[in-house]
Formats: C-alpha cells, structure tokens, sequence
C-alpha cells in the first residue's frame, strides 16, 4: 500500500493518493513520509492528509522526517499539529531537534504548553517525569459512573488513554483508580469511590525508567501514574513508552557487554566517527590490558624455548576461558536485568556456577587431554593442559559471576563486567597456570 | 506488605491476613505464594482468598508453585479455578505441568474448554496460536453503538480485554475494528459498521510470534486479532504476551551471542545438569576450532624460536580482534532484530563497518607501534605488529557484519554469528597475518 502512494504521488494523482491514505494507518503514513525527498512533495502530502492523521503519522515520524515537515510547512499548520501531539511526544521533539527549529517549536505552542515546558525540562533524563504526558482522565471519588461517563465523553478524545482512569481529591491527590472496564460492567447510578481500587501502584517523577518499565511488565499493566513528593498525580506512562524503554534498555546492555558506549541512535544514521567515538575507548583500554598477559609470557621464555609446542596451547586456553567467562556472566547480567537474580542469591549463584565448571571443565579436559596425547603421544604434555585448562574453566566461570554482582553491590552496571573484560581477565590466569604447571609437570 | 501477610499466616492469625490480602494486587499475591513451603499453609491461605483473586493470583504463579497448589487443593477448587481462566493460561499451565496434574485438569475442565485442547494443542510452539487467547469481545456491524455496550456489559466480565473489539460477520470473517473509546465517544445510535475502522492489522495461526511482537511494537496496540486462512477471526494476543514475548526473544539473543542453547527456564530453578547441556557443546566446538590456531602457531616455530618476543603480542593481538568483531556483531545483530538493518543495507554496513575499522585500526595500530617501539626500540618489530593489528581489525569488523547478514540470509539465527564464533575464526586470521608479517618484515 505504501508502494502504491508513492507512485500516485510520482505521478502527481493527489486526489488517489488522499482516497488510499485515508484509510491507512498513521504508523503507516509516517513511513511513507521516510520515503520521500523532496521538500515539495512531503508539503503536498502533508496538505492532502486528513489534520488528524497528519498530526497522528507527524508523532510516528523518524527525527529528521519530521525536521523536514517542520522546515515545509507554514506556522498554522505546524501549531495544528503542536495543539494535538501529546505533551511526551511534543518533549521529544523538543530533545532531538536543533535550536532554530525549537525556537520555532516553543514560538508555535499553545500558552499553556509554554508553561509545562519548563517544568518538563526539569525532569532528568532517565527519570519518570521524562517519559510521563498529561493526557489523563482524572475523575472524583463522588461521581456517578454515568456522570464519569459523561466527563470522558467530554474530555476524552484528547485523552493518551481512556481506559484507566485516575480517581483525585481536590488538592489533585491520587485517591484511586478506576478502569473503562469496570465502569462500563458497573450500575450506572454506583458512585466511583465505591468501584475504585484504592491500593494504587503508582510512580514518583524521580524514579528510574528502567524500574517503571520492569513493574509494567510484572503487573500487566496498560497505564502507570506518575506523582509528586505529596503525591499529586502529576502524569501517567502508557504500556507503548514502557516497551520503548524496555528495549532500549536491552540495546544498551548489548552494546555494553560488547564493550561499546551505548547511544540511542539507530546504526544506519549514526556517521561513521560517531560510531569510533563510541568503540575506541574500551578497545583501547582492553587493548592495553591485553599487553599485561603479553608481559607475562615474556616470563616463560626458557619454558616456551624449551618447549615450543606450549605456545600451540595458548589460543585453545585463552578462548576457551574466555567462552566459559561470557557464558557465566551473560546469565547472571541477564538474570540480573530480569529481577531474577537478587544480591541475595549470590553464593546460591556462585555454588551453582562452581559444580556447572567442574562438570563443564572435566569434559573439556578429558577431550583435550586425550586429543594431546593422542596426537603427540606425551601424556605429561597432556596432562599438564588438560589441568589448565581444568582450573581455568573454573576461574572463568567463578569471576563471571562474582564481577557482574560486585558491580551491582558497587552500584555499577553489571553489563559491564561481560565477555570483553573478563575474557581479557581470564587471559592473564590462564598463562600464568599454564606456564606455572608447565615448570611442575615438564620440569622446564 | 507481602511480609505482612507472611508474618500473620505464620502466626494463624488468618481474618486478619485476609483483610490485608484483600486489597492486595493479584501479582503480589502470588508471591506470597512463592514464600510458602508446607501445604497446609498453602490451602489455608487460597482458602481464606475471594475466589476471583485466588484464580487470577493463580495465573500468575510460578509453575512449580501451580503445581504445589494444584496438588492441594481440591477437585471443585480446581475447576473455578480453570474455569476462571484465560484459554492462553491454561494452555500455558497444561506445557508446564507434569503427567498426572495433566491429567486431572482436563478431567477438571468444563467441556467447551476439553474441546478446544485439542485445537490449540495443534498450534507449533512459535506460532500466534500458542499465544493467543479466546476471550475477546466480538460485535456485529449492523449493532448500533448502544446495543454494542449491552454486549459488552453481559459477556465483557470475562473477556482478558473489552478496548478492542471485533466485528466479524456471519461466518466469524474479521470485517472490522472498533475502539471501546471510539464506542464512548460516539453516538449512542451510530451503527458500529459506520464507526469501525476495516483496515484492520491481523495476523494469522501460525505467524512467528517474534514478528507479532515487533508489529505491538511498530504500531502502540494493545492487542491483535488471529486469523485462519479464511480470515476467520479465532483468538486474539493482549499486549502483556506481546511483552513477554518481547523479553523471551532478548534472553534468547543474549544467550546465543554467548554460546549458550537458549531455553525458557529462570536460572535458580534451572538444575546443574541442564546448564552444563546447554553449555557444553558449543565450549566444545570452539574449543577444537581454537585448536586450528593452536597447530598453525605450530608452522611457525622457526619464527618465535628466533625472536621469542613475538609469542608475547599473539594474546594482544587474538583480543583485540574478538573485541573488535564482537562490537560490529553485536550492533548488526541487534540491528537486524529491531528491524533497522534490513538484508538490503548489506553494502551499506559493510561500507560503514570498514570505515570504522579503518579509523578505529589506525588509532590502535598507532598507540600500539609506539608502545612497541619505546619499551624494546625495535621499529620493525613494532611495525610488524602494528600492521598486523590494523589488519587484523579490518577483518574482524568486516566479518562481524558480514556473518550474522550471511547467516540472515541463509535463515539461520544471525545471533549464532556473535562473540565467540568471531572471535576463534579472527584469531586464526590475526596468527596466520601476524607470522607472514614478521616473516616478511623481519625476515625470520
């Protein structure tokens, strides 16, 4: 369907073009949006869209689509639009945006947007208060359930969501809350503060998104409040910015265990020394730290000079380290993440990981050890591999599960104790038991 | 609140425990369950529950703790309970139970619900059919918007939502979508054929539930009707599926980019033996592949026998580059998760991966060379490395993006192509460039 626009605009058969948009969906309509180039043609699809639907597929829009909108269209059309965004959206808009198109933005807002906007900028950047908007239904606890029917109908259509409403007293603290549903299965005579649930689940403007996301997912619920330090209710988040927060938290603890600076900004957009800006530091730092089992090899000289087939064994230890390492800390970083791994199931974890690298270490060296012997037909060069290696798996898998859980108990972020540093870690034990079993075993 | 129950439980004091627990939330509830040991206990305390929370407490429970529960209470219990339930949880409850509880809930179960076992029973494990649930409302486009509410009032209690409801015709043939707000806010004698929206976004049986939830996420619904081939309506997904859908697909993703076989079970509950099966084959592939590094070092025992330093920069070099493959994998994998990567961009991320290795390597390979060249004033040696290291980062980053784009287009998982993988093929390019390197420039 978005193929077939673009080409009734191609050919410049607006009217066609408007009949098919029409009935297409604004996630829709914002990628046809994507698509186009020229500042001509976006302002003629822009002018052709139902208001509505313009302004609904102009929330859906990419940062840059949306400049160009912007920069194409006159100061009416663009207060239309600002009138019917949702105070989360239009505070988005205002952080991706440069300063003129802002300046615009706040000049073309209503009074009273002018006003939330300061308050809004307040609100740090991972908080609540961040992604919460005030498109609410905000009832009272003596209302009838067909005078709470009456006030949606009234205010709801610019409401985010109708369907959980807000029960506030006179000083706007949150009482209760009430959902569509049970007021639509309610007597329509039943006052609203004998159907409301009084035991809220609710939010601070302070509070971490990440946590707020996690409780949309453990509550099933579709809409969150947000209050003030006298719990006021000041917004609410809706299920849609919760999963946007929890996948952006998932993309940022992939880049962190991959030892990248995690951003927000999608890969295809983001330039090339962007990109190196948010790479080079940790390869460097690993890089560096790589050098100290360089250092430490120096040592072993007379060990490998006598032996030479020793340094053949390095790679295998190393990487297997390394494997053992990340399988360990990825599970915990991820339990962690989950709330299903607390600070107080540590030794539980630890004792767990402990028999998982005896028995994981036991099979590997067995392999190892006969798969040496068989092949060089010398049973102490076996042996002493297969202990290594033993003791490695075993240190590998111990530290990726102590490392993520002392940096949660230092309020660090676990995914930062990943595959990357610990292998660079592990590396260093393993040539330093390596090299010391060589000496006991082989007498080198 | 929850310790509060706990506490007055363990002291039988059970009329107060039930006033407590009654304004409770039905997540927390239980968990309260989850504290519980004795049996005893755990009937008193669903026994003293309203049986509306008992049931939907039910739901949210644990599967060893359904099973707990199951086993204590009685066979009238039960079936409220099963009763009460939603289609998707109780087909959820049948997969997780063992034989003989299997048993006795499709004993326990009304006859509607022993009849549609077996049709859900059919749907693959991935599918939008094992996800789905029955409970939806479903209208007719003839109804006028009053007659639409009566509907909603008599079956809407037992529906998992009333916000999004379905017209289908006479053949259950999904026709249309209406909003329980665009119902609210129109009026009253409006017919819903006039008010629906008909550019309805379905999906069928069998569609991979990961796509299912990348399109909740794509377009903020709140649910999404199922269809058979004959565009029947048969079920519906509800947004709290579609977000733990979401989550399993994250864990998955995690766990494969560290080698490990993904399954659904927490890790406390997960025994020893079961983590080392998922562990174990994928440490002992890379093991023995790491072993093609081992015997190629072999080929070159001339060279490290003459110079012993080099064997010292091979750890350095074999970590640098998994690190610098694992950043690429990593951004292109989850890339092509969340859909900003598609297999058309190929070119274009290559492109930009080299570009990025190109900075990145000179950067490295400059420090590197210098530190080289300072601590033994050996140009040549630290030349050689330093070549060897922009190399070597050049590959990785390239087969960081091109593998997991290959792996896509073979239909294999691209997360497969991550970290470990990456990291023993690059450490098999960085010793064969590293050797011929010093071979060439030191002649050894």
């Amino acid at each position: 369907m978005i193929n077939q626009v673009l080409e009734l605009l191609e050919e410049k058969k607006y009217a066609q073009a408007r009949n098919v948009i029409e009935e297409m969906n604004a996630v829709d309509v914002a990628a046809i949006f994507a698509q186009l180039e020229e500042r001509e043609t976006i302002v003629k699809l822009f002018r052709i869209l139902p208001k509505e639907l313009a302004a609904e597929a102009f929330a859906y829009m990419e940062p840059d689509i949306q400049q160009n909108v912007i920069e194409a269209i006159s100061d009416k059309e663009l207060s239309y639009i600002l009138d019917e965004m949702y105070m989360d959206d239009y505070m988005d808009l205002l952080g991706e945006m440069p300063a003129n198109v802002v300046k615009r933005l706040i000049k073309n807002a209503s009074e009273e947007t002018r006003g939330l906007i300061n308050q809004f900028l307040n609100y740090p950047e991972d908080s609540a208060g961040s992604i919460m908007t005030i498109e609410y239904v905000d009832l009272k606890r003596h209302l009838t359930v067909q005078q709470a029917f009456d006030h949606i109908r009234k205010t709801g259509v610019d409401k985010e969501t109708i369907y959980t409403c807000y029960v506030t007293d006179e000083n706007r603290v949150l009482e209760g809350v009430v959902t569509a549903k049970e007021l639509l299965l309610a007597d329509p005579n039943e006052i609203v503060g004998n159907i409301m649930s009084t035991n809220v689940i609710y939010v601070q403007t302070l509070d971490d998104k990440e946590q707020i996301a996690k409780l949309f997912s453990k509550y099933d619920m579709l809409s969150l409040p947000v209050v003030d330090k006298e719990t006021r209710l000041v917004g609410i988040i809706t299920i849609d910015d919760a999963v946007d927060v929890m996948q952006e938290e998932n993309t940022e603890d992939f880049e962190i265990m991959a030892a990248i600076s995690p951003t927000d900004e999608s890969y295809l957009k983001t330039p090339v020394f962007t990109h190196v800006r948010k790479r080079i530091l940790w390869l460097l730092i690993l890089m560096l730290s790589a050098m100290i089992t360089g250092q430490l090899i120096t040592h072993y000289e007379d060990a490998f000079a006598a032996i030479p087939l020793l340094v053949s064994f390095i790679p295998m230890l190393m990487d297997t380290g390394g494997n053992c390492g990340s399988q360990s800390s990825t599970m915990v970083i991820r339990g962690m993440a989950l709330d299903e791994i607390q600070m107080k199931d540590f030794f539980r974890v630890w004792f767990k990981e402990i028999r998982i690298a005896l028995v994981c270490g036991i099979i590997l060296s067995v392999v190892n050890t006969l798969r040496i012997w068989i092949q060089y037909g010398d049973f102490f060069m076996a042996i002493t591999v297969g202990i290594t290696l033993l003791i490695t798996v075993i240190i590998a898998k111990s530290l990726g599960c102590i490392l993520p859980m002392l940096a949660k108990a230092l309020h660090l972020d676990p995914a930062v104790m990943a595959s990357p540093l610990i292998t660079t870690i592990v590396d260093v034990c393993s040539v330093f038991v390596f090299f010391n079993m060589a000496i006991w075993i082989l007498h080198v």
